[in-house]
Formats: structure tokens, C-alpha cells, sequence
């Protein structure tokens, strides 16, 4: 059984670890297949074969398990997401695996259940099981965490029109995710959370409404994204220069370093591909980009 | 020139100085006359009579002295919105004042404007300058403050039927707001910071989306309300007992000790009369009940 999961951008701003939007730039496809051996077995390239160390894998134990299934299976992994950039690579196959066994063992689970499994296997790649990504990966579109435990999504209805540049940039750091969780601080003044709920007021009105100018106010963090800037010196020119070309809005993917910009045909689309160079450029920072749109949702 | 503005209930559970809805319980009628004493004169029953210790009188000096008006004014003030009850009535009376002036001077101001001067003659009531209740005042229905410096207010489209009932405590605290702000904390974890905006996200999509559930859900704070509970022993108990006979959902009405009750036709409405009843009467609380709708629009 085959399924596969795109690629996902958390956060989106003032969302930290309640929103996230699937995008069509990547996706992740899982085969599952029945095993006699009694054991989990993964393979694929570039990545971690011990199922307890693989998102994927350790999602997979964990159903078997509640579910008492008591054959093995094989897990081939085919990565299209690039690891550690903040476009939910791990979450992604995670979400796919889940999606696939759900099917070939036909265990009906619904939404939420596949996004909790799925979501316990982040742990494998940064110690937390956070569900905003895999969340996405399981419905698509933008959905919202309500609660995390019970798991409880919420794929938001969306009524603005747009498209994604993903400006990449070509830089690796080693347990990005945890550092990038390390720096979110453990406390915040009451004025930083009222501020920080005015803006995602905003953002989730505006999306829903398809309210350009609410979305643009929206989509700005003055909490975790302006705790990890020293992971991402260049983001805050990088997000001054394409709203200068009239971008929407831009923010951090996830924990980084991908920028995700939001841009539609108010825009200047190629004032922003000279912005995203000039500032690149000046940073020293190699990077690729990468057009997508929003991932609506998937046909299981 | 006489203009007049409704009760509101500020906060909505999660949404603390940025949420509020105007309802048609009570209101406040408000006339101004030019006068060539060049004073602001005060007149009313059981309000302060120095214009500097009066919401009206404080927003009108500043509207005076902003558009170089040299005249004074008699300011009459008819209070229906009974005060200290967390019924938004010391704003009422300044926005009510601010739209009569507006219109008698011809100074075509803005609703955001007209909102950042009914928010600073909320300083006379309480010490601090809160848009929250102004806003549902000046724009009518649920509305969202954006920003408070500069002021941007957002009204949001509401697709959810329902109606409200207030129960409202017969008791006075003196200073209540400005007490009841005291004991807001002023650094807040960010688990709660999280958990605080899924409700708020819920809330805010439920409402737009006529999703009556994500309401249920999300009119519901970890924070302020709980950090205030000692103000209203009654409040869990009441609420436990209407949503057991389905009303929607219910938070305290902005400072309190009013409780805001949402209900709908899926609702035990004589079930819920009873609960109120049964819950005020253990804490040998008197109170009143009031029924009452969204305040939609004004027609200025």
C-alpha cells in the first residue's frame, strides 16, 4: 500500500504550534507492505533505518501495538522533502506511513487518530511530538490545532486567493528543530500574549474572510520568531523588501531557515524574486526557491 | 445632538482586551449642546458631574482640544446600562458621547477614531485606556481590536445564531476593573500562552463559520478568568450547569460579575433558567436575568 504526504509550513507567524498549511513544492511517498518476519523493517535513502530512530517507524510501532497487530511490515521510505529546512519533512512521513497502514490493515482510524500517531513519531526526529505539521499532512489545507491531547484538528475554510514562493536556503544545522524549540522562551509578558493574539485574531479572520489586509497584519510573530532571528539573520530584510513589492506576507516555515512568502496578482512577483536575491546575496546565503500552492486537501 | 450605544461584554472567554460584542440589554442615551461658557458641563443622574472623573466628559475634552474647538458643550447623560456589573457601561457613555459630538460638529471622523477617543475617557473609570468595549460601542456586533496604538478595529462577520442571556449579579465591588486588572498576571507560561490561543482560534473561526461547536470550545480562557475566579466563586458551577443543558457556551462579561450565557434553539432554555437559579441561590447570590441579542450595527 502506498500513500504519500506533501510538504507543510507551522506557525505561519503568530501560530506556534497551532497552525500549519500543506503545500504542493514536496511530497514524501510511503509503500507499507506485510512482513512475516515480525519485525519493522525500513528502507530508503538518507535516512534513519532503526524504525525506533524514523518517524515513520516509530508511528508504525506504536499502531501495531494498539492495535495488536502481530505481523511485521516493510516501510519503503522515497524522502522528496528535503530534511531540516522547516517544511515538516519528518512529519511528512510520518503522515504518509500512517495513512498507508491505516489502509492496508483497513483499521477506519479517522483524522485525528491518524494525525495523533502520526504525531507521536516526530518524536523520533526532535524529541517533542508536536501535531501542527502532521496535521496538515494528514488533512491538508491550513488546519488549526485545537487541542493536542486529545488530539482535536480543525481544517480552517479558506477564502483567499494566493500563492507560495519558498525561498530555501541551502544551509544545514545539525538538531535544528530541537536548538530552534530551546530558544522559545518558557515565559512571555502578558503584553507580548495580547499582542501575539491580536495579530493571529487576524490572520485566521482574514484567511477565512479572504481578507488580504488582515492577513498581512496578521502574519507576524513577536514571540517565537523574533526569539530564534539569530538562527535567521537575513529574515527580517528578506520580509521588509517583498512586502515592499507588495507581497502579502511572508514569515518563517516552521522552525527554519525556509522563508515562506505569500504573494498573489496585487503583487510585484518579480520585484520580489530581485529582493529575495539582493538580500540572499548580501547575507552570503545560497538558497533555492520553489513556487507551490496550498495542498487542499487529500482524496483518503 | 443625542446619540446612543449599547451594553457589551469585552473578552469572550480567551480574548482579553481584543474581543467584545455589543448586545441590546441596556443603553445609554447621551445628548450634546453646544453651550458659550466654553466649560463642559455634566448633567445626569448617579454619574461623576467633573468632566476629568467622567468617560464622556474625558473624551470630549480631548476631541475639543484636538479640533481646536473653542465653544464648550452640556453634556447630558441618561444611564440605562447599570455600572460596575462588567456590562461595558463606563465606554458606552463616552462612545455615546464621541458619536453625538462627531455629528454636531460635522468632524467626519473615522470609527477608529471615533473609538480611540471613547478609549481614553475609559481612563476616568478605570486608570487605563482599553479599546475593547468602546469597539463593540461605536461599530456594533463582535469586533476584534487589531491594534490599540494606533487604534484598528476589525468587526467580524458572525454566521452564528444564537441568543444571549445575562445573569447579572446584584452586588457593587468599588474600583472593580481596576481591581479586577490588578490581578491579570503579568507573565504568563507559554503552555498557557498555547492552549490560549487554540480557543481563541476556535472561537474566532467558530464564530465566523457558524461552526457551533469550535465556539464551544474556544469561549474558554485559561488566564484571565481564572486568574479572577476569586471574584466569582459562582462561575465554574454555572457554567458547568448550562452547557449540561446545552447552551453553548458561557464567560464571564468583560471585568464581571455579569455572566454572558450563549444559547441556541438545541438548548434547554428552561433547563438553563433552572441551573442559574439552583447554582446562584448555593451562593446566596441575588441577581437579575436578562435576555437579549447581538447588537448588530449602528445606523451612523
Amino acid at each position: 500500500m502506498i500513500a504519500i504526504s506533501y510538504s507543510s509550513s507551522a506557525n505561519l507567524g503568530p501560530g506556534y504550534d497551532i497552525l500549519s498549511m500543506g503545500h504542493d513544492a514536496f511530497y514524501d511517498e510511503v509503500e507499507v507492505l506485510e512482513d512475516h518476519s515480525n519485525e519493522i523493517k525500513i528502507s530508503g535513502d538518507g535516512i534513519p533505518l532503526d524504525y525506533k530512530k524514523n518517524t515513520a517507524g516509530l508511528s508504525a510501532s506504536m499502531i501495531l501495538n494498539d492495535y495488536g497487530i502481530k505481523t511485521g511490515i516493510k516501510i519503503n521510505i522515497k524522502k522528496g522533502i528535503p530534511a531540516g529546512l522547516g517544511l515538516g519533512s519528518s512529519g511528512a512521513s510520518a503522515a504518509a506511513a500512517v495513512r498507508a497502514i491505516n489502509k492496508l490493515f483497513n483499521l477506519g482510524m479517522s483524522h485525528d487518530e491518524m494525525v495523533h500517531y502520526s504525531m507521536h513519531g516526530e518524536i523520533a526526529a526532535c524529541g517533542s511530538a508536536h501535531p501542527d505539521n502532521v496535521s496538515s499532512g494528514i488533512y491538508g489545507g491550513i488546519t488549526l490545532v485545537q487541542s493536542k491531547n486529545p488530539v482535536k484538528i480543525k481544517k480552517l475554510k479558506i477564502n483567499l486567493n494566493f500563492s507560495i514562493l519558498l525561498v530555501i536556503p541551502e544551509f544545514f544545522m545539525e538538531n535544528k528543530t530541537m536548538y530552534a524549540r530551546s530558544l522559545v522562551p518558557s515565559k512571555i509578558t502578558m503584553d507580548e500574549h495580547i499582542e501575539s493574539t491580536q495579530r493571529l485574531s487576524s490572520l485566521i479572520s482574514g484567511l477565512i474572510t479572504g481578507d488580504r489586509d488582515l492577513v498581512s497584519y496578521g502574519m507576524n510573530d513577536n514571540i517565537v520568531e523574533r526569539a530564534r532571528i539569530r538562527m535567521f539573520p537575513y529574515y527580517y530584510d528578506l520580509k521588509r523588501r517583498v512586502i515592499e513589492n507588495n507581497a502579502i506576507s511572508a514569515c518563517i516555515s516552521g522552525a527554519g531557515p525556509t522563508v515562506l512568502i505569500l504573494y498573489d496578482d496585487k503583487s510585484d512577483y518579480n520585484g520580489i524574486l530581485r529582493s529575495v536575491d539582493d538580500v540572499m546575496r548580501s547575507y552570503n546565503i545560497k538558497y533555492i526557491l520553489k513556487k507551490s500552492r496550498i495542498m487542499e486537501a487529500y482524496n483518503d
